[in-house]
C-alpha cells in the first residue's frame, strides 16, 4: 500500500521504510521554531529538559507578534528569546526590526526547504508545505522537546488529495482558492488529515499562491498542507536556498481518505463573512446583497503579506484614494518585502492613496496591535482568521478576502468587488 | 512698560491694549486642539457645556498617541474623537493612517500660524511657536471649555529673553540648542514664563530647529517658547498655510525676568542622561565616559520626526548597518514626511540600514506601543522627555539626544558621537 507525499517525509524522517495513517512515530526535525509569544512560555519547559538546543543550526526565534515592542511585557517576552538566542549561539538571530512576520522570513532565507520535518510553535507553520515540506504547528511543550532533542512523536495522518485544474480569472489568488476550499469542506473538513495539492492546475499557482493556500490548511482543521515540487518550487529554492533538500512524491498507490477536484477557472473571488474561515461567499453573492459598510481594511500578514499580495493590492490602489472612515493597514511580511516595496514605487502607491504603511508585524492579524477594531466596527482583512475578537472587540466583524478585494473594498468604503472597482480597470 | 512677544499676542486676544505679567485675562482662541488620550476625556466634560463646539474650523482632535490602534481602548478612543469631528462637522477631520503626530501635521497643513492664540490638550502644544504664535498645553477641562466657548483664562507669563549669537556646527541642531539651555537652567527653570528667542543667530536655526527648541520649552517649564516672525518663518507660512496670520513682535522697552545669551558656535552634540531632560553632558563629556550600551534607538516624535531631522538621520545611517542587540525605530512625524522619505531614498537607507521604518504615530515616546523596553534596556531616543519608566520598564533608561548622534549610536552600538561616526564621515 503506497504512501502519500507527507507519508514518505514522515517515514524518512523516522528512519522507516513505511508508514501508514494513525501510526505513532518518532520523526527526526530539521527545523524547531517559535515567536514571541510561544518561545517565551515554552523556554523554561525546555530548561526542565536540556541546558543546549539539540542543533544551535536548526532553531529559530523570531520577535514578530507584539513587535516592534506593544508593551512592557512584550518587550520583556522579546528579550527573552533574544537573550537565549544568543546564550544558546544560534546560528541565525533574528532582531525585530530586522526580520519580520515568521512563516515570511523562513522561505524568504531559506531556513525552511523541500522534503524536511519541520514543527512551529505557531498553528501557521504548515505554510511551508508550499515548499514539498512536511510542516506543522505544534504546542509549547512539544516545541520545548524539540528544542532538547530535535525529535517528536507524529500519529501519521491519512490526506485528501486535491486535484487542481484549470487557470484562474486575473482576480482570482491563492486566497480565494483557500477560501474556496474551505467553504467547501468545512473547518473541520480535514481533521488531522494532509492536503495534498496536486493537478495541473497547480501549474497556475504561483510560490506565493501555494504558500496562502497551505497557511490556511489549519483553518480546515489539517494537520499540515502540502504541494508537490515542480520547477517553480527549484526556482524558488535556488533564489532563497542554500540548504540541499530532498524532492518526496506521493506513491501512484497512495491511499486518500477523499479527492476533491477544484477546478480554478471557476472559482470566483470569496470573502469569509464572519465568524469563520469557512463561512465563504462569492463576491458575487456580496454584490446582490445590502453594502457592508467596512471600518478598517488590513493587507498583510503570514498569509498575504508578501510581494505578490502587495502587488496585487497596489495595482488596485494606484492613482485611487482609500475611502473617508476606512483606515487601511498595509502590512510587508518581511523588511525585504518593505524594501522592495520602495523600491518597486508601491509604498508610494499606497502612502499616496492614504494607507498606513506599516513595519512588519503580525500586528492586526491577533489583536496584537496596530491595527485593533472597536466595538461594532468592520474590517475587510488579508489575514486567515475572522473568529470572535480576533481583531479586536467581541462586537466587532472580519471579513477575510484576497489582497485585491480588500483593496477594492478600502476604496468603495464597503466589500467590493476587485474586478469592477480601483486602478486596475483604468 | 512695553510687552513681549508673548504678551502682545495676549493682549490682542483679550481685546486689551496692555497687559503685563501676572494679570489674569480671558483671551479668544484661534485653535483648539485635542488627541486621542485628551480628546476622550475632554468629550464629556463638553457636553456638560454645549452641544456643538464654538467653531467648526478651528477644533482639531488628532489621533496620534495609540493608534494605528494599540488596543481596543485605543480603537474605542479613536472612534470617539473620530465620531465626534464627523457629528459636529469639524471642517478638518483627521483620521489615523492619514495624518500624523499632531505638532507635525498642525504646522504641516497650515492650521497654525504666526499671531494666533492656540491651546492644545497635549503638553507639547508649545511647538507652534516657532512660528510666532502664542501656544501652550492645557488640561482636559480647559479644552473642552475652549472647544464649547472658544475662549479661555490665562495668567499672563513673564519672559526669559535669550539671546542667540554665533552660528552651529554642522553636527549641532536645535534638539542640542534646547539640551543645552534646559542643562543651564534646569527643568524648572522657566516655570510659568515664556522664553522668548532672539539675536541674530536665529537666522542660523531652521524652522525644524525652532519647532525642535519650542517643543521642548515646556521641559523647562515654561508656559511657551517663542520665535519671532522673520523671513524663514514667513516662507514657511507662504508654502504650507493659506490663513492670514499677524506679526507681533516685542517692545523695545518690554520686560523680561533675565535675559541669557547662548553662543550656536559654542553649543556642543548633548545628550540628556535618565531621568531628566536637565541631565545633559556634552558629547566629549560621553566621550569620557566608560561606553554606555544601548538596546534601542527611536528617532522620531514631534520633537524629531521632521523631513530635516531624518535627512540627518540618513546622513548618518547611509551605507552603514545598524549594531547587533540595537533595535532601531525611525518614525517619520507625518504620512506627508513618511512619503517625502520613500521619494528621496531615506526610507531605502533607514531599512537597508536595519531599522524598522514605522508608520507616524506618537508611539515609543512616551511608552505607547511600537517599541517599549523591557527592565534594563537602554535608548538613545530624540523624544522630548526621559522621566522614569517614559517608553517601559521603570528600570529602562532613556537618553534624549539629536537625530545625529542617534543614529550614530544606532550604527556604534553605544552612545556615539556623529562628528565621528557614521556614513557623513566617508
Amino acid at each position: 500500500m503506497g504512501m502519500t507525499m507527507t507519508q514518505k517525509i514522515l517515514a524518512a524522517h523516522a528512519g522507516l521504510d513505511h508508514v501508514e495513517a494513525g501510526q505513532l512515530i518518532e520523526a527526526k526535525l530539521d527545523v524547531v521554531m517559535a515567536n514571541d509569544i510561544t518561545g517565551p512560555m515554552a523556554l523554561p519547559i525546555f530548561r526542565q529538559m536540556a541546558d543546549r538546543v539539540f542543533d544551535p543550526d536548526k532553531v529559530y526565534l523570531v520577535p514578530d507578534h507584539f513587535t516592534p515592542n506593544k508593551d512592557i511585557k512584550s518587550a520583556e517576552n522579546s528579550k527573552a528569546i533574544l537573550d537565549f538566542s544568543y546564550d544558546q549561539h544560534l546560528t541565525h538571530v533574528l532582531e525585530q526590526g530586522k526580520c519580520g512576520v515568521e512563516h515570511a522570513i523562513l522561505p524568504e532565507r531559506g531556513y525552511v526547504t523541500a522534503g524536511e520535518c519541520i514543527i512551529g510553535a505557531d498553528s501557521h507553520t504548515c505554510t511551508y508545505g508550499a515548499l514539498g515540506a512536511f510542516s506543522t504547528g505544534v504546542g509549547t511543550t512539544d516545541i520545548a522537546t524539540g528544542m532538547a532533542t530535535g525529535e517528536l512523536w507524529f500519529k501519521v495522518p491519512s490526506a485528501i488529495r486535491f486535484k487542481i485544474t484549470g487557470k484562474p480569472s486575473p482576480y482570482v489568488s491563492g486566497k480565494d482558492v483557500i477560501l474556496h476550499i474551505i467553504h467547501e469542506i468545512g473547518v473541520d473538513g480535514a481533521l488531522y488529515q494532509s492536503m495534498e495539492f496536486t493537478g495541473d492546475g497547480i501549474q497556475y499557482l504561483t510560490m506565493d499562491d501555494r504558500f496562502t493556500i497551505c497557511n490556511m490548511a489549519i483553518e480546515a482543521g489539517a494537520k499540515n498542507g502540502i504541494f508537490p515540487v515542480d520547477e517553480q518550487t527549484e526556482a524558488y529554492l535556488k533564489e532563497h536556498c542554500q540548504k540541499p533538500h530532498t524532492v518526496y512524491t506521493a506513491d501512484a498507490d497512495a491511499v486518500y481518505d477523499r479527492e476533491i477536484e477544484v477546478d480554478l477557472s471557476k472559482v470566483r473571488p470569496m470573502v469569509a463573512f464572519p465568524h469563520l474561515p469557512g463561512n465563504g461567499h462569492t463576491i458575487d453573492e456580496v454584490e446582490q446583497m445590502d453594502r457592508i459598510k467596512i471600518d478598517q481594511v488590513v493587507i498583510g500578514s503570514c498569509t498575504n503579506g508578501r510581494m505578490s499580495d502587495l502587488r496585487k493590492a497596489a495595482s488596485i490602489l494606484k492613482d485611487q484614494k482609500v475611502a473617508d472612515h476606512v483606515r487601511v493597514m498595509v502590512v510587508p511580511a518581511t523588511q525585504k518585502i518593505f524594501l522592495q516595496c520602495i523600491q518597486e514605487g508601491l509604498a508610494e502607491i499606497f502612502v499616496k492613496a492614504g494607507c498606513a504603511f506599516n513595519t512588519p508585524s503580525c500586528g492586526p492579524c491577533m489583536g496584537g496591535h496596530m491595527g485593533v477594531m472597536a466595538k461594532g466596527e468592520r474590517c475587510v482583512s488579508t489575514t486567515n482568521r475572522n473568529f470572535v475578537g480576533r481583531m479586536g472587540d467581541t462586537e466587532s466583524y472580519i471579513y477575510l478576502a484576497s489582497p485585491q478585494t480588500a483593496a477594492a473594498s478600502a476604496i468603495a468604503g464597503y466589500i467590493a468587488n476587485p474586478e469592477t472597482i480601483g486602478g486596475a480597470q483604468k
